[in-house]
Parts: structure tokens; sequence; C-alpha cells
């Protein structure tokens, strides 16, 4: 089944809730074979149009993922909520029956523990970590959005201030004052990713600036007026 | 209460669940009041020690929204999940309320229209959000990170290959033949946020790299071999 003598990673999901449902659109978006399953058969019939299979099943009993041909899969993504056994329980069996590459969503830092003893790859925390990206960007108001490069570097997005408007980044003085490089600017739809020395900048722009956290607190310190 | 004349902003969270939770950990963490509220007593007990305050209550009921005290927070995020119910009525009564900005956690497109048209000056998806940044992270095996800057540019992180090993900035030409800039260069704990055109790169190095979507799959195509 799916995909046969084919090179092209093939992919399952299993627990269709707003994350493993988005991994599913997701994928199928960028044109990847995709295996959905859920116990619940409503869930499973809302992916029906949009995973290239879709199937119910509880993936808790093994012989759900042996016929399914679970093995023949590259990568399989268990985003099981609430149900941890459920999830522990899928997860041993999946590397047990061979799969490569297991991504498994954890409720907790115990449920991630016990997944990794059990030969989870990759355990992942989506609500842990978007409330962290989203309460970092409530408490600084002109961060729209940031990358994090290291434990103390980040690029990150700025809207410009009045202070800095009709400025060039020469003039402004950014990576001998703060050790920090613009590496694109937004203005509208538009974005100019090789900003040169004199390009001037309006109020209202966003700025991707990259560098050390300390050095980016004290540009927005200073010239947004927080 | 809660802070007086300060100019401080002071924060609420409604809900206390994974996303929530996140949320009140990382506003105490950056210094920020914050007052934690859930119906469920063991989640409030939780965050006794975490939150500035933690207090138990359903907030459908406007008494509880009132003898708070809500119109003096700045800033309440809903992260009240599966009752949309609930979730509706908390936010249409915080913005009656006169709470300036209201963030709130929607499950699915219909509920963030409601949310938008009672007046949720933010909404967020989490699970969708961070469904889709992983879904990519899957395809593109060398991209390890991203942030997306506009519909077509976005900063990614890619993992130098051996092909690109020893070779220079300037060697491999990649503004002129791609298009795209790199803006920093990881190795190890070590990062590099001013590369020069002469820096080599080795393989196993992570590549800080800006520009259009298009440029980015060519330049991973072509040498990162995939
Ligand atoms: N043993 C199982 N086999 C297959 N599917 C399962 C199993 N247990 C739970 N599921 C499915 O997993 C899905 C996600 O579970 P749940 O809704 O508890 O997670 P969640 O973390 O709240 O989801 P969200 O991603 O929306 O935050 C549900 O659709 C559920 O039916
Ligand atoms: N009316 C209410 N008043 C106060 N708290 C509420 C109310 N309704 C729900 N909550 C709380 O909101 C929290 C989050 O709700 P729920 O667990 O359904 O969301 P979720 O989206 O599954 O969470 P997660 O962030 O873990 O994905 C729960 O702790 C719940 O007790
Ligand atoms: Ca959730
Ligand atoms: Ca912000
Ligand atoms: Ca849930
Ligand atoms: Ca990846």
């Amino acid at each position: 089944m799916f995909g046969g003598v084919t090179v092209k990673k093939v992919f399952a999901v299993i627990g269709l809730g707003r994350f493993g449902g988005s991994i599913v659109r997701t994928l199928a978006q960028e044109g990847m074979e995709v295996l959905a399953i859920d116990a619940d058969e409503d869930r499973v019939n809302e992916f029906a149009k949009i995973a290239s299979h879709a199937i119910v099943g509880d993936t808790t009993d093994e012989n759900v993922l042996k016929s399914i041909g679970i093995s023949n899969f590259d990568h399989v993504i268990v985003a099981i909520g609430e149900n941890i056994q459920a999830s522990i329980l899928t997860t041993l069996m999946l590397k047990e029956l061979g799969v490569d590459h297991v991504t498994v969503k954890a409720q907790n830092d115990y449920h991630e523990k016990v997944l990794r003893k059990i030969g989870a790859d990759t355990v992942v925390h989506p609500e842990r970590d978007m409330g962290r990206r989203i309460a970092h960007n409530i408490v600084s108001n002109n961060i729209l959005d940031y990358l994090e490069l290291s434990e103390d570097h980040s690029i990150v997005e700025i809207v410009a201030s009045e202070k800095m408007s009709g400025k060039s980044i020469f003039d402004l003085n950014i990576r001998a004052r703060y050790g920090l490089n613009i590496v694109a600017i937004k203005r509208g739809t538009n974005i100019n990713v090789s900003p040169q020395a004199h390009d001037a900048i309006n109020a209202g722009d966003i700025l991707i600036v990259v560098g050390a956290d300390t050095d980016i607190s004290r540009f927005e310190r200073k010239l947004c007026g927080v």
C-alpha cells in the first residue's frame, strides 16, 4: 500500500485534534502522502478528503497498527492529547514495530521523560512553546515575533518608532552602538532583504534585527521608548 | 489591589491548561504581575506560588469578574479550551467591563469569527500554528527552524552540508546565485552574527539565511542534496 517502490517519504498522524489535524493539513498541502488515524469516526470523516487516507482505529491495539502496515511509514506523529496512557502505549508499539522516526506530543515534563525512555525520537510541547512565544510578544510591545538562535541570541521583528523616523541605518549607527545587524526591513507588503547603510527608516517599518538578547533589549529601550 | 498607582502593566490569565499555564509561567519569569484564574481548584493550587495571585472562579459569572476588579487589568488572556461558549461569554464581558486588551485562544475559524465580532483584540491558534510549524520542519529535513517574514519571505536555519564544507560565503556566491543573505552562523555553542565574505563554512554549521521562500528551496535543493 501507500506508495510502494517510491522513494518519497510517507507519513502517518495519529490523533486528529487541533494539533494533529493541522499537521495533516500542512503535510497534504505540501504534497506529502499522509495517513490520518483517529479513534473518533467524526474526526476521521473530517479528514477523508484532506489526507491521502483516513481511517478509524484505536492505536493502542497492536493489531490495528499491524493491519495498517505501520512499519512501512517513515515518520509517524503521535498527537494524542489528554489520554497520556494511550500516547505512551502507541509510541512504545510504533518503535517496537520498527517505525524509523516517531514524533510525539507531550502533556508535561514527566510524560516527555517516559516517551524518551521508550524511544520517541522527537518530543514536542506545542501549547507550552506557543504560550512562551505569545507571552514574550505580550511583554515587549515593540517585538512582534522572534526566532531564538541560542540561549542568548535572537532574531526579532521590531516596529520602528518615531525616534528612528527619517534616519538611515548609518545615522542610527546600530552595529557600532548596539552590536546589532538589521537583516531585513518590512514596509507594508514590501520587504527589503538586503538593507544598505543609507536606506531610510520610516516610523512603522518593521525591522528584522539579529544579535544578543541583552543588546536587543537595550536597543528597544533606547529607541522604542519602552 | 494589584499594583495600585504603578505604571507597570498588569496581566490576568483565565484558564490554566498547558497554553494558559505556560503564559502565566513566562510572564512571572519576566517579572510581570499576573493573576491566574481557573474554575478548577487543583489547577489554581498549582499556580499559587508561580503567579502573583491565583484564584478559583468561573469567569462566565459577571460578579466573579467584577469582584476581581478585572477592569483594572491592562491585558487579559482567555485560554479556555474545549468550552467554546465559556470562552465567548468571558470575552464578551471582559470587553463590556472595559478591559483594554483581550487576547483569546480560538478552537477553530468559526470561533475566531465570533470572537472578533464581540471585540477580541487578538485571537490566537496555538495548536494550529505549532502544527504548521512542525509539519514544515518535518518536510524539509535540513531546515531546523524558521521565522515567516511575509507570505513569501522567511528566515530559516539550515544545516550546512558536506557540499559546502570548507567553502566561504564568497566562494558559494550565495547572494548573487540565490538572492539570499547569510545573517548568522552557529557552530556548536558559538554564534557569529556578523559573518564576513571570507568566513569558512564547516559541514554541520547552522546557517541562518534570509530571502524569498522559492530561493531558499532552490538553495536547499542544490546545496543540501534533498
Ligand atoms: N488510542 C487512540 N487511538 C487513536 N486516536 C486516539 C486515541 N486516543 C485519543 N485519540 C484521539 O486523539 C485526538 C486528540 O486527543 P485530545 O483531544 O485529547 O488532545 P488535545 O491535546 O486536547 O488536542 P489539541 O491538539 O486539540 O489540543 C482525539 O481526536 C482523540 O480521539
Ligand atoms: N468558565 C470558566 N472559568 C474559568 N476557567 C475555565 C472555565 N472554563 C474552562 N476553564 C478552564 O480552562 C482551562 C483550559 O481548558 P481546556 O483544558 O478545555 O483547554 P485546552 O485547550 O484543552 O487546554 P491546553 O492549553 O492544555 O491545550 C481548564 O483548566 C478549565 O478548568
Ligand atoms: Ca490543546
Ligand atoms: Ca508584541
Ligand atoms: Ca484538550
Ligand atoms: Ca527539520
